[in-house]
């Protein structure tokens, strides 16, 4: 493919990139994977901006998009949306027009605590930036998708498991006191059954996720001749599976609701009924002899999973992590620049 | 004119730089503009630093200086005043006198409410910066004045009318139910004036802005045999004119009392007295054939003007929000290094 | 000695680097000082990131690193750590590890009020990102130490005295009504009665520093061949000494108690009993004729020093800060590339 393609493109969730658009993006992010460890990655974005506009906190997506645009000989701007006019009612238009006239790409992370609880309404707000301007807007994470975690976490399955199809990944709801986004998991879903990975989604009852995306899921593993299978049983869902991501969100009456209104207090009681849902060396022993233990980060230790299984020799969340740097090089190197070289 | 003639030199506002400094200035703006489109802006902030002291927010101020940096190959650093030890109650001129150590520049913005809303105060801070470093002090917007604001709007002026000396700038009152400075104002006055464009004021009774700002606005416009009028009537003022320019700000006794004794909800009600200063089609239809709507930005939708006019063909918004980013890569590059090749 | 020596190596303290490693890096800071000025320095961080994670306020540590690293062609990302999942509850581990794929070197900068004023708990966790990760972890100030500092100190000591071995240092409390760290007095005791310099310590009863950093500096002054003494008596003290750092800091009970425990009123009212122990002219014309005032910054003028003494001819105060960025310069080429070339 010839890289000049992705000029420009948004990336508001891999579901709408094709399929040979993501492999060729993985394929480049392994070779500048290489090239970064003998430090020879291409200066493609020589005095260019990333803006990276954050209405959220951030640990690896901040750290490492910036740090893309250094090794890219670039420059990221970390613009915490608190520091701007936005929070007096700049219009997002005015923003989106104005960042293209500065620079050469925009990252934007919208979740639903910036939303008013209002589910959609961060990725409605993120198109928005998309629709007025023509540099790429990169999603950081909204309140439904998470493109380049799912390109991270597929780069290291695939990593792991050179014949990664038909090796069994289980998304597994696990406990934690505190509300979370649905975003991660829904991309993690549509992305892994997209490539071909059997896809197992286990959770208490009453937290299914969005209905649509569980659908584009099915189809996704209809068309790539994968499985797709929703559970209520750990200790089935994860009987012989390759790879376990223990994570734990808000239940979808809650989600739909909005957290405001549902309320934080009911929402907690709902996950304390399930508080045995721990991803712990028992479940671990259940699954194939070489399988893998991933997390997006951060891990909620000692509720979602216990410190023995994610610091345990079964544990990717570290090269996880890494692999965040290398999609997002790539990433930006294709939608900002057009270039590898 | 030599470009180190401006090396070192401070820009508190563009009253204090002479008329050949700021057209020599703009000269270099519009030749970094095709610079920037060829990609091959002069390097010469390499390896330097330009400090960005908020005190305020900003949405384009702090994207354009950064990404000035950047095209130029240095580095500017976004500090966010809250994050220092200033809070905490360190002396200005020890800020100033390190800053000169650490690097090669320093913008500051200090707006009425970092200065406990006493009007003036927050240019003598600034000032104060300026006298104990021997590095350039850029003012990136003060209670006062707003010089870089200033050089892209005439920037953008000059562009849309190559003939611009005559051509007549209506900068008028607009409606807003929050509190606005009155430095883009009064610093888009005094380089209009100076630069040979007839400036017409337009506000209701009681929003009158600084007696000595627009004193030398007078006295600008004399020099520079240009017009400067002041009407109370929009309907009038616009009347085929060639540039409009909505824009609310506080009321005179507001700003001369200061906010926090005059009272929010005292100055909203008077403010609300003139809800129908909106710029709108009708007022537009008014003016010269040609006209060019103009917005520093942010702009209050709905209540400082309509969508229809600041989407319209005729606003040019997107374009002087660009050309900040034009003349502050020509002061940086004149100020800083003294350099253009 | 071989730079490549200090690549990957931590700076907690300079108590944990030999006198050689550290009269190394003053040397290289020397050189590097005037490379700076000729513009001549190494670009030996070219693509690499300093992460500096701040989770108190500063003002020189961070522009001093972050233009060091731009001196160096590298980049350093200033780190709120409000602004990321850490206050969410995020292990320090996950944290440190991914840095650590993200980048080159760690900054951290952890005061008491950050842990709960539970006294060493900062540089507890300092050092837990130090033990999780290989990328060097630099003491950017914690509640215990101060590496960058005492190193720049000792530069300007050296600087002002070449025959510096004998000369009389003073530690001089002073009055504030504010509650400081220990880390910069403590650092300072260590390095500078290591380096040969005779350390007087003076403070009212009740202001004790920690008893280990009190005991090792009684140490270092034997192995050195120096005095290390203790004053309650400022006139005393200050008598023909060579260097006067004047500063204010908590008492002993208070920090070993806790300020949330202790009471900051109750704290106040101890400092208030001591208002006069300000460092003044009449102190300093007791000093040695070619004496020099020093002091790490921010100063409380009127409280802590009167302006006469801090802005008079025999103060270094902004030739130390300057000092920072020369020997965090050094610090960063040895650890993150060790290299000078």
């Amino acid at each position: 493919m010839n890289p000049s393609k992705l000029r420009g493109r948004d990336l508001i969730t891999t579901q709408e990139w094709s399929k040979e658009e993501l492999a060729y993006t993985l394929d480049v992010a392994r070779s500048f994977k290489k090239k970064y460890r003998r430090g020879s990655l291409p200066q493609v974005l020589k005095n260019k901006t990333f803006f990276m506009l954050f209405y959220n906190t951030s640990t690896r997506t901040r750290a490492s998009f910036e740090a893309a645009a250094t090794v890219l000989g670039g420059h990221a701007q970390f613009i915490d949306f608190a520091t701007t006019r936005g929070p007096e009612g700049e219009a997002v238009k005015d923003i989106a027009r104005m960042y293209e006239r500065y620079g050469h790409g925009l990252g934007v992370r919208i979740l639903e605590s910036a939303v008013n609880y209002e589910y959609g309404k961060g990725n409605e707000i993120l198109r928005e930036y998309a629709a007025y301007t023509n540099i790429p807007v990169i999603n950081m994470a909204d309140d439904m998708y998470h493109p380049c975690q799912g390109l991270a976490d597929v780069l290291t399955i695939q990593e792991k498991f050179p014949r990664f199809r038909g090796k069994r990944y289980v998304i597994m709801w696990a406990y934690s006191d505190r509300i979370r986004s649905w975003g991660s998991v829904q991309e993690e879903m549509l992305i892994a059954s997209r490539s071909g990975i059997d896809v197992t989604l286990c959770y208490p009852r009453g937290f299914e996720l969005d209905e649509k995306i569980v659908l584009q899921t099915r189809k996704n593993a209809e068309e790539s001749g994968s499985t797709f299978e929703i559970s209520h049983e750990p200790a089935d869902a994860v009987d012989g599976a390759h790879i376990i991501f223990p994570r734990s969100w808000a239940s979808h009456e809650c989600v739909l609701t909005g957290l405001n209104k549902f309320g934080k207090e009911r929402e907690v009681t709902i996950h304390n009924k399930y508080s045995n849902w721990i991803m712990n060396q028992n479940l671990l022993d259940k699954m194939n002899k070489n399988a893998a233990v991933m997390h997006v980060l951060p891990v909620f230790r000692g509720q979602e999973a216990t410190d023995e299984v994610m610091d345990g020799a079964k544990s990717l969340i570290v090269e996880q992590a890494e692999n965040r740097l290398h999609v997002q090089t790539a990433v930006l190197a294709l939608t900002m620049a057009g270039k590898i070289l």
